[in-house]
């Protein structure tokens, strides 16, 4: 089992990563504080893996929470059906909510965590690829509006991170592969040298080679929890990690959450960041090459869905957290391993992309 | 005008405190970061003051949601649908909430600012004695859930708040007393001087004499806010503040939060309080007289309403977020001035208060 620190003052948490951790006892009663627990899951998870979870926890007071599998899920209703839940329950201050799942799971248990009783503890336990290298690190929480994604939350960091790779290797190849939109985001954005890796590994990664995913979750982790740290509340640096994700977000709320994956959607997005990055004369044809190519490797999509076009990306884009006085902010490249925040290239180049992709 | 300043690190804030500050355009106009506002009130607030406010906001993007009045409004479908007007005015992160009201327009439009896009910035402009003493100072906001009062929500400090007496003076009396209830409840909870000093000027106060009125309500945040920089997330000293709160929020959710002013039953919880506190003989009788006789001159109940029994206290008590593993806890007091969170008091004591008062 390996370690990883994520420094935030007296908001910092260890992850863990390694095989066999879901049913490791005492590494998951060591971060419950009093007797009432909540387990957030869905409906695939919890066939899979609630059993042994509850297994740990004999002797506390456990409810749970079983959702629909989808992003569709993530909305204030859901939200309040919890909160109804746990007051039913007479659960107090003391709970402990555990989020047993992926990215919608975290997200919503985390919201959950962050609003109950103005504020409680929080375990996550993430079982996609995707939540085991994002969306469990940083404490972002939230849930969807109809005008857009991610619009409603809090910034809440849990107690710890359990991420069982087990889970990782159960998973569809779809998931698996959404999972690496963002893994290899982090190369894109920060370390070349973890990009050039990824290209070397990626087919070892799709068949979940337990040194090469533990090796990647940790990398990224790492990545993400520097950012994090040096940014909790997303003022500078962090938005970095949102490449791909406004052009990305955009797709899923056209969608309504539905056919299209979240690393999916991100996948196009970033594509769409390094095309544009590319007009701007930032990226050279054969690094967007190297780009496509690595996505296309790990079976994800480069090219938006055809009900896409550029007056239905700005107005969902124009919803979007990362515009500014009226003005979207994008994340763009200036080579493989540098990112940068950008809000003012001109109007017709985004026009471009935006058609170009239709 | 008078400043008083909350510490709280980087979470620090002033609190200003005088005559004529709806018109002071410099002052409201420093906290605004960006150049979309919304504001909170409700029907009677927005009557007598909404116009001079937006007065002052002549350049910015304004957009107003006017709530009907009473406690009632204080749901997850309220923030629900001020999120929808913000989304649907394509108000991004830079937009700064302002409530101008009293409590219930401050908690929810804290609430709203807290959780819109993870958190924006608040002004409160609070226009009752019972907000500017109390609600306005510590950043606790949420909202109500049928089992139970102010059980979501969050922390989230303001910007600033901007308290002008010459809102009070303007009150039904009723209101007026209501917040006298949390006035007189820092005289009991931290300063005997203060209780005193309240003795005397009791009648001014009800008066409304100005320079009365600003020595109460810096002294009250001054109070509060040593109180809440000293324990932010209520971990321990903060829990003071609820002196009387525990049994007045089960008076306020049996009546459904119509008919008593959340003073009248806090008012009332105190009492309760008290007069337990003397069944274990911590306070004498000549205090307790002298305490229900404070009341009783600010026009104050220190009876609970009819309907309410044992049972009725001991089943909304239990929903209270002060219950920690399945024991209420309750703050009682050692003497005037002296108040103590106790969990270990013989369980027939807190019965024979909750049957005596009914």
């Amino acid at each position: 089992m390996a370690i990883l620190k994520v420094n935030l003052l007296d908001r910092s948490y260890p992850i863990y990563v390694g095989s066999g951790l879901l049913s490791d006892r005492d590494l998951i009663r060591r971060f419950i504080g009093g007797t009432e627990v909540i387990i957030i899951s869905d409906e695939i998870v919890a066939d899979l893996y609630l059993e042994t979870l509850i297994g740990q926890l004999s002797g506390y007071n456990v409810v749970s929470k079983i959702l629909p599998v989808g992003e569709e899920q993530k909305n204030l209703n859901t939200v309040s059906l919890i909160l109804d839940l746990m007051l039913k329950a007479s659960f107090g201050r003391s709970v402990t909510v555990i989020a047993l799942g992926g990215g919608v799971v975290g997200d919503i248990a985390g919201f959950v965590a962050s609003c109950f009783q103005r504020g409680v503890d929080f375990v996550q336990i993430p079982t996609t690829m995707l939540a085991q290298v994002d969306s469990s690190v940083g404490g972002k929480t939230g849930v969807n509006h109809p005008l857009g994604k991610n619009m409603i939350g809090a910034f809440h960091q849990p107690k710890c991170v359990i991420s069982d790779i087990d889970t990782i290797r159960s998973l569809e190849s779809r998931q698996l592969s959404a999972g690496l939109a963002e893994v290899i985001k982090y190369g894109l954005i920060q370390d070349l040298k973890f990009f050039n890796w990824l290209s070397d590994n990626i087919e070892s990664l799709l068949n979940c080679e337990k040194q090469t995913l533990t090796e990647t979750i940790l990398q990224c982790c790492h990545i993400k929890a520097n950012i994090v740290a040096s940014d909790e509340r997303e003022i500078g640096t962090r938005a970095l990690l949102n490449l791909g994700h406004t052009f990305g977000h955009a797709i899923e709320t056209e969608l309504a959450y539905t056919d299209w994956l979240h690393g999916e959607a991100v996948a196009v997005g970033i594509v769409m960041a390094v095309r544009m990055s590319e007009k701007l004369r930032w990226l050279n044809n054969n690094e967007v090459k190297r780009i496509c190519d690595l996505f296309e490797r790990a079976n994800l999509p480069i090219m938006p869905p055809k009900q896409m076009n550029e007056e239905i990306f700005m107005r969902h884009m124009s919803h979007d957290k990362k515009v500014s006085n009226g003005r979207i902010r994008l994340v763009l490249m200036e080579s493989i391993g540098r990112a940068k925040l950008v809000s003012d290239y001109p109007d017709e180049v985004l026009s471009i992309i935006l058609q170009e992709n239709c």
